[in-house]
């Protein structure tokens, strides 16, 4: 990588539409190493190893789609608690790549876990022998292309040599970056809190850009902690509090064959045991592990394929949070609501075709639309002192909040997006020339 | 109109992606008025009335939207199945307009009646009155913007004065303009069948581009026939031939707060008479009418705003036609692949994609996909013979057939959308300024 890191953290902590870049540091059991395999036909990062030495609980979400890419298939099929490593690729999603895109990350599996368990002699005082069945898959990119099995197979040498036991910010941004594909930025972000007396780190990373749209785990999300704390209450937390983060975001509507959330939990904390997710100890833990996903999820969103501005749809006051969802995500994925956005333009109408598109019972005569401080409807009322000047410089910022008022009952749900540009459409259709 | 209407019609007709332009004529009990009331800055045709000098059996079919346009308020009140007269207007949708856009149109058929009641008194050798419930609205514009009720008003004089009781190809024409928006193209179509002896005209035009996704009608559809049928069976064939034609269209997954598609039959071709939807006579008519519906709704297509392509997605051999139609509709509205159209790269992994977000069960290695007489993907194997230059080579052509074969059952469903393009973007975000 020839970028100065230090010159892009700086233009990533300005340009940020969703507040300050984090510095992410070490966590103790984890070891990072990010390398070229070529993949690319221009020389950048595309496989990313996390390398957990003395092995890390996990739990992972992944897609809701009924095609699901080749590693996800691996992931499910080993269905290991406890995980050595976690392998990402980019550029190729090993999606209906049929049974030579399994057995190319089979051959992977094999080969890492050998050079890994080579590697555990050299290093560790207590070598473990290390399982093909403990490494974990992530991929992304392009749909249906032959897996490059030999190539990433080729580059596990020199990615063994680059592990980094110590992690700093320059290799969290440079593994960040590694996992990219049409992503502008690289997303982080972090939380400490306090299980019993023992300080908690949760750091994480994330990728996202195009085919985002909720259905459980949207995008790739890997959440790292040295919390100790078992798969099964890590999948619990993971479960609850993806709803209101990851699968609240949405770029363009569409599902990948490849979305994964992962946590990862080291134990090198060595807080107290936490007996199941009811565990008054949890409480702090889980709401700093929600900060981290809704973080993450929002960086996805502002880093949209495209995204000239950064929008919030909030959704208030309906019968059920189902309901909720329905009518932000119908604003949300909105390609009239996000091309007005795009143009500045306070077109509130479409945000009322939004609303009765979205198939959710409603009265008229209660719905309240605001566009950050401005109310325009009241009860069903355009407002006399609505001044289409002053919604109009409004639109000019780089965060929109759309607020929807249904007055129906005591639910919300918000969802996160971005506009919809003649650069995301310029985007997609080059991506693959 | 300052535009020369036979270069426009040739026009239409050299650049039509789905077929050549037809000549409608003259149907009995018609009759045709387009004026501008200065709706728009630039003068444009923006009011269109078609008149029923004997009256005619009507019915009409309308968006699905929680929150609909004050004209459908008002016409699903005045809930008559024999109508006079049918006015249309475009730049303002009268939706979410409260009770002054619906009073708005109340003073508007007070005043169309009274005058074509004295115009009766004129013409007619027997004339009758006509009632303000006798007049059906079809709006469409912008949402939200108070319903321009006088300056329609102070233009009826003028719609009176142009009504023409004859009607040749330059009039059809002028009132399938004076009907569009951001449209770019008239979209008129024509059928002639038998029922018994009796030769009927079954003519249309529709309006679209924006805001198109079925849940119903779609868009603005009208259809005049000079047939003998009641409004009941009307009815019925209207609801049976708008699944798998209007309700089969999306440009963009938007469902506008106006959508309707109305048939008007003046029965001045007096077959005889027809006592219910299974009647044999009706075969004719009934695919007549299916044939001017679809034609109209793939003219609404490919005229999409900013399409550069016109899309046909035929999924086949699912288990249920519902399955067909969710596979069908998420190939259609995903912008991932409509936008690897406008670039006209074959990318078919998103096809992929989207057929797994569709959230229909099946079975990937049953999956069979085409682009046009290319076969791709056979058993849910990549074709040893699939070659992607000659891929490349047919995503050049201006009609791009998508053919998906789960090989699961016996239902089929066909949609029809256009690709995405920088236009579509450019279109939307300038739309009000």
């Amino acid at each position: 990588m020839t970028i100065n890191l230090n010159n892009l953290l700086n233009s990533i902590s300005k340009n940020s539409k969703i507040g300050d870049f984090q510095d992410l540091e070490h966590i103790d059991g984890l070891s990072i190493s990010s390398i070229s395999a070529n993949l690319y036909s221009k020389k950048r990062d595309d496989v990313v190893m996390f390398y957990f030495r003395n092995g890390a609980n996990h739990a992972s979400v992944y897609t809701q789609s009924k095609l699901v890419s080749e590693n996800i298939k691996w992931n499910l099929k080993i269905n290991k608690k406890r995980i050595k490593a976690l392998l990402i690729n980019t550029r190729n999603a090993n999606a209906f790549t049929g049974k030579n895109g399994f057995k190319g990350l089979k051959i992977l599996a094999e080969n890492l876990s050998q050079m890994l368990t080579e590697k555990q002699k050299i290093d560790e005082e207590k070598p473990e022998k290390i399982l093909p069945n403990e490494i974990l898959f992530a991929c992304t990119g392009t749909i249906g292309e032959a897996f490059p099995t030999e190539k990433i197979k080729s580059s596990i040498p020199e990615l063994i040599e680059n592990i980094k036991y110590n992690q700093n910010k320059y290799i969290w941004v440079k593994a960040a970056m590694g996992i990219l594909t049409t992503d502008l930025k690289p997303k982080l972000a972090m939380e400490e809190c306090y299980i019993g007396n023992k300080l908690i780190r949760i750091y994480g990373i994330a990728k996202g850009s195009g085919m985002i749209y909720p259905n459980m785990a949207t995008t790739l999300g890997f959440i790292f902690t040295d919390a100790n704390i078992s798969s099964t209450i890590l999948k619990q937390l993971l479960k609850q509090n993806i709803q209101k983060t990851f699968n609240a975001i949405s770029c363009d509507g569409d599902t990948s064959t490849n979305d994964m959330v992962s946590i990862f939990a080291t134990g090198e904390a060595s807080n107290s045991s936490i007996s199941s997710i009811k565990d008054k100890k949890l409480k702090l833990f889980n709401s700093s592990l929600f900060n981290v996903l809704l973080n993450l999820a929002k960086r996805v969103a502002a880093d949209g394929e495209g995204a000239s501005k950064f929008i919030t749809v909030k959704v208030k006051n309906c019968k059920t949070e189902q309901d909720a969802k329905k009518v932000s995500f119908s604003i949300a994925n909105s390609p009239l609501v996000k091309t007005a956005i795009a143009g500045e333009d306070p077109n509130w109408g479409r945000i009322i075709m939004a609303i009765g598109k979205a198939d959710v019972n409603l009265n008229p005569n209660k719905i309240s639309i605001k566009l950050g401080h401005i109310s325009i409807i009241e009860n069903g009322k355009l407002l006399p002192s609505y001044n289409e000047y002053e919604a109009a410089d409004y639109m000019k910022s780089e965060k929109i909040d759309l607020i929807i008022n249904l007055n129906l009952g005591k639910k919300d749900f918000t969802s996160y997006t971005m506009d919809l540009t003649k650069k995301y459409v310029e985007i997609n259709s080059d991506y693959r020339t």
